[in-house]
């Protein structure tokens, strides 16, 4: 495996310039990729470098060999994340996926930061639950995020959590039948440390960060997230309601 | 004027990152800013540099000298930029800025990309106006943009637009009285080439892009945009309407 001095595999890199320049379309005119030798020079590696990036791009979905003919482009696009008053996880993405993973990387209860106790409406040293978790498409890590919750309401989320899988379920268990979004904030920065791990980026990834805060339905702030999507992987949609287009129509 | 091998101002770099830190709130202990020589070392360039970027930042009213206590932040957080079913430029950028303009960089009419035709709904090949523009608070650029029009219904917008700055206006005399946004995509990327420029980033920088289609009363599509803000002076955000959380809070 060729490593240069960011630490990181120079295949992974090479995978992530490909994976961009598929969702640019910059093959869309053939729809398959161009030979190794043609790729090795453009991103100025050698072949085995190139062999690498395309397995990788192969074991997501995005590329596929066929015997005789070259490497099929599968897959354009990135996964469309749904921003909306009722944002799910899992629901969201939908059937752009086999499989959606949740993972729990660690949680524990400690005083919120200002910043969460306000967006919140906690006093100032109110605990919370704190979950770190990494969410997977077909194997892929997407996202990474931090959610926080007041503890005094969801102690036992984290254990919901670990047994569900699924932050709606595990809400569920602890008495929430129902919540919506109150609002989201989108910001992009490049991926660092932590986040570059778990999301296997390379340095210079771009995150697509989702800041949001949910609510129950008497409008009672439940849960502050900050969601590090991978944009190369992930663009977030945003579809307001229609309801009451039609009523507006009729009335122009 | 110090420059590197990017050919972009080493000033403008440096100002790009100090802007970045005082938004991660790195300096929100004091409030103020760290004195030159403690910034030209963390940054590892000379105090002229630290100069010259401070002075951005200071035009740009995000920090402001003061006579003998030094260097004050008065503006930590990027530009609140709504997406919302209501968006519109001006409006939504409210009293953050002074100043809000758009300005024109050319428009023509041509055969509308296939992505854009399939977008607004109009066969392969149908004319559309293109309209390239730039939007800037208090003379800083936030955003460049290009706007598509079904030239056939909006053959006169570009001159409507050079008259009013302004799209909802240019609609309006177009017989456009209200319009709605009926899709958002949003993803990031690096600046390059002419957005760069225009937005006056550094090779880096990274862009929101904004895929947006908006309809008129009735729901037929009439423009097609891709606004692409600088992720270091905008974050979007996402406030679904509440209207019906009060009745969905009745029926808990």
């Amino acid at each position: 495996m060729v490593e240069r001095q960011t630490g990181v595999a120079l295949w992974r890199q090479i995978a992530d310039r490909m994976r961009l320049a598929i969702n640019n379309g910059d093959f869309d005119e053939t729809g398959m990729m161009p030979p190794e030798t043609v790729l090795a020079a453009r991103f100025g590696v050698n072949r085995h470098t190139v062999r690498s990036a395309m397995a990788t791009l192969a074991d997501e979905g995005i590329v596929r060999a066929i015997q005789g003919v070259g490497t099929r482009i599968e897959r354009r696009d990135r996964l469309r994340f749904p921003i909306s008053r009722r944002t799910r996880f899992s629901q969201g993405l939908g059937n752009q996926a086999r499989e959606i993973e949740g993972r729990m990387l660690e949680a524990d209860t400690d005083v919120a930061p200002a910043l969460v106790a306000q967006a919140l409406g906690l006093a100032a040293g109110t605990p919370c639950v704190r979950m770190e978790t990494v969410n997977s498409t077909d194997k892929r890590p997407i996202s990474r995020a931090t959610h926080y919750f007041p503890s005094e309401r969801f102690a036992g989320i984290a254990e919901a959590y670990e047994k569900t899988r699924s932050i709606t379920a595990a809400l569920r268990e602890l008495g929430v039948s129902d919540y919506v979004r109150r609002s989201t904030e989108i910001s992009a920065i490049h991926a660092e440390g932590d986040d570059m791990r778990h999301l296997k980026l390379s340095p210079g990834a771009i995150i697509l960060v989702a800041t949001a805060i949910n609510t129950d339905l008497a409008g009672m702030p439940i849960q502050y997230s900050r969601t590090r999507f991978a944009a190369d992987r992930v663009k977030l949609t945003v579809e307001p309601e229609n309801d009451d287009i039609g009523d507006l129509g009729q009335s122009a």
